[in-house]
Parts: C-alpha cells; sequence; structure tokens
C-alpha cells in the first residue's frame, strides 16, 4: 500500500449498490441458508460461475436491455461484462458440459444492471438472484409439481404459512384460449401481455388496451373476459375439460392435458390446497413454453393483519413492507410476488443448439422477500431492533476496591463456553465497568450475562442472569450456579428460552400467524 | 431474450476464472460454514459490500500492483473498479460509519487480480478471500489472543486437528533484534524480508542475500541468526527476557513485554500449546506493527502420513494437496501457509485519518484450505469421489408384469420424508427400470435406497435398503418396514450411520488423526 494521500474522494459505495451490515446481514443470511436448506433437501447443488463473462456469451440474449450490462474495461485480452441474470451463465455451463444431461442446480448470487436506481424502493443496480433450475428431459409434469411443492416448503420455512398464494396457470391454455377467442397470431404476445397486468388493473382498464391500443376487436375481448376471470382450482380445471371450443383447440388441449396431470402430482405431494389457478396470469417472458406460476403475498395488509391477533398495534412507519416492496428489480419477478417462474423448454437450445435441454425454474425474489420478513420480525418485536448478532451469553466480572478485573477468569469461563459451541463474548478490557458491560450485552441483544464477583468466584461459584427481565422477578438478579454446572445451566435455559431468538424463522414467525 | 444467433463464440469462462460445481461447491460451502459458525460463536458480524468501489477509492492502495486491478469500462457516471481485496472496502466502511468505533467484522467474497494466471497451480484472478478482523481501542493482547484461540477452533472445526502449527512472532520483537544487531534503519525491511524466507531456504543462502545481495555487514548477520534460528515456547520468551542487549532496545522491549502478556491470555484460552514462538517469522506486508502469525500445515506430508494408520495407501495422484498447494494467490497468506494476519494499526487511518481505528486481523486461505481438505477427505475415503449432494435416501419403485410405477406412492413417500427434513429424491419417469434408479442412487452416493414394491405396499409395508453393503451381509437385501415406521426407521439409520456423509468435517476427519 502506498502514503496517505488524504481523503480527497467521495467517501461512498457506487450509485446503485450499497454495503450490507449488522442484522440486516444476519436476516439475509438466514434467508439464504433457509432457502437453500430446502433446495438441499430435494437434492439440488450449488453451482457457482465468475462474476463476469465474455461478452460475446452475453450478446443478443438481453434485446433492448442489453444496454444495461456493465462492460469491463478492455485492458488487453479478452473483453468481458458483468453477468445480468444467472439463467445465461447457467445455459452456458449446460453448453460447456455436454455429458450434464439433467440437474437440479441453484445459484444464489449477485446480478448487475445499469439500471436507474430507485434508492427509496431499493431498486439497486447489484442484487442477489437465488434461482432454481431443474433441467433434463423427463416425464410430463412432474419435476414441475415438486417445483410447486418446493416454492411451498421454502415459504412454510421462512414463517409465511398462511400468507402465500401461488398462482399457477399454463402458457398452452392461454394461447389456447386467445386462439378460441379469435386473437390473431401476431397479437397474443401484445394481448397476453395485457392480460398480465390483471392483477394490477380492473378489467374494464385492460379491455381499453387491447381494443384502443393493440386494435383487438372488442367481441374477442368480450370472449376473452369470459375466460382469463376465472380463477379456482380442480373445479375450474373440470368446467374448461368439458369446454368444447377449448377441447376442439389441439394447444388448449395439451395445456388441459397437463394442468390435469398436475393437479394430480400436487394431491399426491400434499399441496394442491396452496395454489390457484389464475387464468390471468400470463408472466412477462416471452420463453415459457408450460406451466407459469407467481408466488403473491398480501403484502401490507397481510403484515397488518396478523398484528391484531392480541398484540400492540406495529410501530408507526415498522411492519410496513409496502415501503419498499419494490426493492427486487429482478423482472422475472413480477410487480406484487416475491417468487416466480414457470418452464421453458427451448432457452438452452437457443443458447447452444447441440445441447437443448428443456428446463423448469423458480426465482426466488430474495430482496422483497428480505424486506416482506424483516417487517414480520420486527412487527412479531414490537418494532424492536433485530438482532445484529447471535451471542448467547457475555461474561462479565464486578468487584469493590482493589478489583483486579478477573480477565483471566473471564477468558477461562469463555474458553469452557466456546468448547460447548456456546456463542460467547466478553470485554476487552482488563478492568471493565460493571455499567459498560451490561450496556454491550443490551446494545448487542445478548440474552444471557454471567456474572463474576469475587467472593462466588471464591467459593466456585457464579451468577446466570437472564436479560431484559422486568423489576420484580424471582431472578431478576440472576441465579447462582456453580462453575462445574455453568455450561449445562446455561444450555438449559437458551433451550427453554424459544421466543425464537435462536430458532428457525419458521419457529420465530409462527405465534403471529392470525 | 434475442433470437439465436448461433454459438460462433468461444464457450469457456474468461481467463483465470472457473465454474464450481457438485462435490466442489458442497466442500466450499461446508469450509465457509465450518469457518462461519467459529466466527459467529465469537460473536463476530458479516460485512457485506458491492463487487466494485469507486476507482479513486482504491487509488494509491496497492503500490505497483495497482496494475492489476480490474477497471469497469467507461459508460457514463461514475469510474469503477472491481475490489481488489476485503481491507480496503472494509476501511472505506469504517470510514463512512464513523458511529462505529469497535467491531469484529468477517467478510468472505470473492476478489480480483488481472495477475497472469497459473491454472495448474490453481492461481485464479478471481478467487475468494475470507477475512475476521477486530477493530477498536482495547487494552493490549486481548483480542489479539482471541484471534489465536479462534484460529484454533476454525482448524480444530475444519478437522484438521494435529495437523497445523501456529507461527508466532511480533514486529517489535523482529525490530528491536535488528535494531541490536546493528542493521541500519533504512535495511530494516529488505532485511525482515530476506529472513521471511527461512521458512524456505536454509540460514546460508539467507546470510548470502543479506550480505551479497542487500549489502550487510557478515558480522551483523552472524548476530541476526543467534536470534531468528530460535523457535519455542515460553522457555524462548524467558530467555529473550533476559537478554541484556534486548531489553535494552525499548521497541524490543516493548514486544517482549506483549508477548508475555499474549501467553499468559494464550494459557488462559487453553492454546498455548498451539504455537509457536517463531523468530525467523517476518511477514511480508509492511502495514503490521505489533504481532504476526502464520498457520501452516505440513501440507503433503502431513496428508501422507494420515494415510498409514492401517488405511490402504491414497490413490495415486490423490491425497496429495501439494500439487495444487500453490491454489491461493492471497499475498496476505504466505506460501505454504493455510492462514496468516497479524496487528495492522496504522492502515485505516492512512485511508481516512479522522477514523483511525486499531485492528488486529486474520485472513484465511480458504482455496488452499479447500484443496487441503478435499485431499484429506479423499484419502479417508480410499480416494473415492466426493458426494456432490446431501441426499440421505431414494425412493424408487419395482414390479413385474403390468407395473404402473407407482409415482403417486413414491411422491407421496417423499412427501412424508420431506416434512420430516429428510433429503430425498425420486425418478422421474412414470415407470422406471428397477437398474435405473439404483444407478441414480449410486451415482449421487446416495446412502439408503427407499424399496416399493405392489405386494408390500398392499400390505402396509416397504423397504429400506443400506446402499453399497457386501454380498453376504443379512440386510444386503434391505429390511421391511411397516410404511407408518419408516421415516422413524430412516432417520434412526441415517443417526447411527456415523461414517460422517452427514457429520461435521471434524467427526469425518477425526479417524484419520494419525
Amino acid at each position: 500500500m502506498g502514503k496517505d494521500k488524504g481523503p480527497t474522494f467521495n467517501l461512498k459505495t457506487p450509485k446503485g449498490t450499497r454495503d450490507w451490515f449488522g442484522s440486516d446481514t444476519l436476516l439475509r443470511d438466514r434467508i439464504f441458508s433457509t432457502i437453500s436448506n430446502v433446495l438441499k433437501r430435494h437434492g439440488a447443488t450449488a453451482l457457482d460461475t465468475p462474476v463476469f463473462e465474455l461478452r460475446e456469451i452475453l450478446a443478443g440474449k438481453y434485446g433492448e436491455d442489453s444496454k444495461l450490462i456493465y462492460d469491463l474495461k478492455d485492458q488487453g485480452g479478452e473483453i468481458c461484462s458483468l453477468r445480468y441474470d444467472l439463467t445465461v451463465p447457467f445455459a452456458r455451463w449446460l453448453a460447456m458440459n455436454p455429458e450434464v444431461r439433467n440437474i437440479k442446480r441453484y445459484h444464489v448470487a449477485k446480478v448487475y444492471r445499469r439500471d436507474q436506481p430507485a434508492i427509496l424502493k431499493g431498486r439497486l443496480r447489484e442484487f442477489v438472484q437465488f434461482d432454481l433450475d431443474i433441467a433434463g428431459v423427463y416425464d410430463p409434469m412432474i419435476p414441475d409439481s415438486e417445483i410447486i411443492r418446493i416454492i411451498c416448503e421454502v415459504f412454510e420455512a421462512l414463517g409465511w404459512n398462511g400468507r402465500y398464494t401461488i398462482k399457477l396457470n399454463h402458457r398452452k391454455i392461454l394461447d389456447g384460449v386467445f386462439a378460441v377467442c379469435g386473437v390473431p397470431e401476431d397479437k397474443i404476445r401484445p394481448i397476453s401481455s395485457a392480460v398480465d397486468k390483471l392483477d394490477k388493473m380492473p378489467w374494464a382498464d385492460v379491455r381499453k388496451e387491447m381494443v384502443n391500443d393493440k386494435g383487438l376487436d372488442g367481441e374477442v375481448a368480450d370472449r376473452i373476459e369470459k375466460y382469463v376471470m376465472n380463477k379456482g382450482s380442480r373445479e375450474l380445471l373440470n368446467t374448461l375439460l368439458q369446454d368444447e371450443a377449448l377441447n376442439a383447440n389441439p394447444i388448449a388441449k395439451a395445456g388441459l392435458d397437463d394442468m390435469a396431470l398436475m393437479m394430480d402430482y400436487l394431491e399426491a405431494f400434499g399441496v394442491l390446497d396452496k395454489i390457484s389457478f389464475d387464468m390471468s396470469l400470463a408472466r412477462g417472458l416471452d420463453y415459457y413454453t408450460g406451466v407459469i406460476y407467481e408466488v403473491i403475498t398480501e403484502g401490507s395488509a397481510g403484515v397488518q393483519a396478523s398484528s391484531t391477533e392480541g398484540e400492540k398495534p406495529a410501530k408507526k412507519g415498522k411492519g410496513k413492507p409496502s415501503e419498499d416492496d419494490d426493492r427486487s428489480n429482478d423482472p422475472s419477478v413480477g410487480v406484487g410476488s416475491v417468487a416466480a417462474g414457470g418452464r421453458y423448454d427451448n432457452l438452452v437450445g437457443m443458447f447452444a443448439p447441440k445441447a437443448q435441454i428443456p428446463c423448469v425454474g423458480i426465482s426466488f425474489g430474495v430482496e422483497r422477500i428480505f424486506s416482506i420478513t424483516k417487517a414480520l420480525l420486527e412487527q412479531k418485536q414490537n418494532g424492536a431492533a433485530l438482532r445484529s448478532s447471535e451471542v448467547d451469553a457475555y461474561v462479565m466480572a464486578f468487584g469493590g476496591k482493589g478489583f483486579t478485573g478477573m480477565l483471566k477468569e473471564r477468558m477461562d469461563i469463555c474458553q469452557k463456553l466456546w468448547n460447548a459451541g456456546v456463542k460467547a463474548e466478553f470485554s476487552y478490557k482488563l478492568k471493565p465497568k460493571l455499567p459498560q458491560q451490561f450496556k454491550a450485552a443490551e446494545q448487542g441483544n445478548i440474552p444471557f450475562a454471567i456474572i463474576l464477583g469475587e467472593e462466588e468466584l471464591a467459593a466456585g461459584k457464579c451468577r446466570i442472569k437472564e436479560m431484559g427481565l422486568p423489576e420484580g422477578h424471582p431472578e431478576k438478579e440472576g441465579v447462582e450456579v456453580t462453575l462445574d454446572n455453568l455450561v449445562s445451566e446455561l444450555q438449559t435455559r437458551l433451550a427453554s428460552k424459544q421466543d425464537g431468538l435462536v430458532g428457525s424463522l419458521a419457529e420465530q414467525l409462527s405465534s403471529t400467524t392470525v
């Protein structure tokens, strides 16, 4: 390193990027590991690729969004760009490894887009994508159904039980509906994208867009309405299976047969009640060829609702994920949705014709999942700050005149706790004052203090004090234990302190379920 | 995405980068989480920063190595570069957050250097750094000693018990020795870097470099030899504390006092026996101001040695980490070392004078730790491939004429296993052949098969078969269990299968300890 030139520069992160620290990082890591543990339970394995790719690999893959790609400077040698998503690197990897003909891979990594950042909305230029894809030639709808099952396990593990719905549709059903209603071939994609807006505008406005902006015949639009406004489950499918016009259309028929098979499989997987067959779901991306799905949450409404169950109302400004509901700028995840995906059988082949492999996948909108989970946790804690470390115990000492600080004794106690796997800290001062030590424990939201006093220690004892007990609680001043029993006594208390401080997100959030 | 232009490009990753997949990714993730779990046990919290920084933040920090920095192209707006290490981003973050006056932060992330890659040696342009730093004004040697304790916990948790040594020295002792021996002020750093080579060349060669190349008086060199060739523990320190010349030098005296204090603390932490006070350890980086340390392993020798304990010799070409012993090109980790660090009290202030904060840190050479751990595991498995997924059970079905495939039954069994947290897979075929299913289970190194037959199933039963049992084993064909007991029977078998497949690295490697 060179000599100090003085800080004549801006002390900031580049536009559209941010640092992550403290409770945010801790929660984000818990969310990542919660999701990846579910994926591993289904045999998925992680792929990790370089943050930059040869520019020609990315070229021609993103249409006019290519202008948002970050390029590396030409410093001699290869010309490279930062990855824009995780799909093209996956396709590149599949093409480079032709011996891999089937795979369940997940990839959690940052991607880069020179978009106009909207910091208030949390729209960033560097953000995390979390993708799972199952690639390979299989019998119909089996991996597709497992993806739905996986989605359910992920959101249950995140503690979102009762807070999410999986909207499900099939591109072939939609395309068949459009054909049956009389939409001209060249208008199918524009009309499809108009239908996709039904989750945020009423039919009248969507119809206006179809007829006025996209030149669709009004009667055709009215026929579309009769189909796409339907939501349901098996009974809706059964109605459609008796629709003569649809059944006469081979595309629609193929889609309906797929859907019937899928519902059987979802029942066997025990998750049929989690989905809503929603005929208005169209999904923006062109490359889907089969089932499509999107996970939605009630957002702020859902969060507020859960605070009415005998709890104090959430602190003003907290518990409202709507504030940064738009955090994710991942276009694979639609507005208001927290995960989305579908089957895309031609994408990999488009990239590398010889390596054509059908795929079905899901992309979790982890930035938005983070915002909502954080709001739920804060609400559960009545707006109290989330923990920024996972420390179980703070080892402290006090004494009167001639107080030595008992540093080595504190070190020895810590050593015993660490050996037992207990997360413990102590003051790095020789003679710390007791209030300073309590303040450190409080600032770290550390649940237990281990208190060493000279007299107790001479008698082979110390005290375990649970932090934050109310005045008058019988154990407010702590409980005396022998040094030999300290570790086991503390572990018992940690295990029984089931306020979720150390539990899973599902345990932590379960008691807020309405 | 645009239309297929055909693969007219090179299907490769950029020079000096690689993909990670399968067993390598799984092992790497286990190593990362093993290390971060230890760090969290000590209250460390993660920091995550953007992959690129404003170029002016990096400027002037790396001397002539600045030419190795990857720049982003100027596409309008800010001028940015990929991070070169994790230290400058940490210093930038500290300077941006002046309210943070003390912190234990860890950071695991990729860094980028346009170095000449040496692929055979695993020297890459994109590689992972894993840093822990404790920043703050504290009483002497307390956090320094905790770092040593943390290093021990990390390598014990990695299963390296008995395979590593922590070399420890102090910059002030070394500087004091040079002063006492008569090294001119301007020759101290060059002579120090010559001493640092004593781990790979004999004294005679180092002396030659000092005298012939660096112009040191031969008598001065001979006086240096009397000090730097010493290694030991307390007894060496006690000898030095009685050395009149050293004690008369205030710098050396300060270093010796620090070292005495540290040895007391290391004893309280129960790790004094893990260190070797090594007076030849100098460390290359200029910015160290206090204790310095480096973790070394016996490398290939150590790995080979552990294969003599009643095990078959490792497969040729396996179990030899020396082949890619140089994987890490992190200069903070010396040649032959797997972790290194020290105290640097002036670095952050150099970056941002108002935010001057003393620091002590450790950088784990995770790429090299990966290579050696992989070799140890392969050797433990007699050269068998490491697992590429963590799946516990493969649910399969078989039948005679009219075999339906029992797909929904397989799905239902999987669902019950997933609900219980068991990692399970099944074939995505409607009517898979039994040999195909066994092959899939074998390829995935999956320890148990759950076998459904039509007759057994009708009687409410199925079989659990442990894979890979030898011919003639009483349970070779599996054990019949009722469907109601399947989950608990399987869990019991998984728990008792203590071959480390699902255990910690320490458990998995412990039986190979010599």
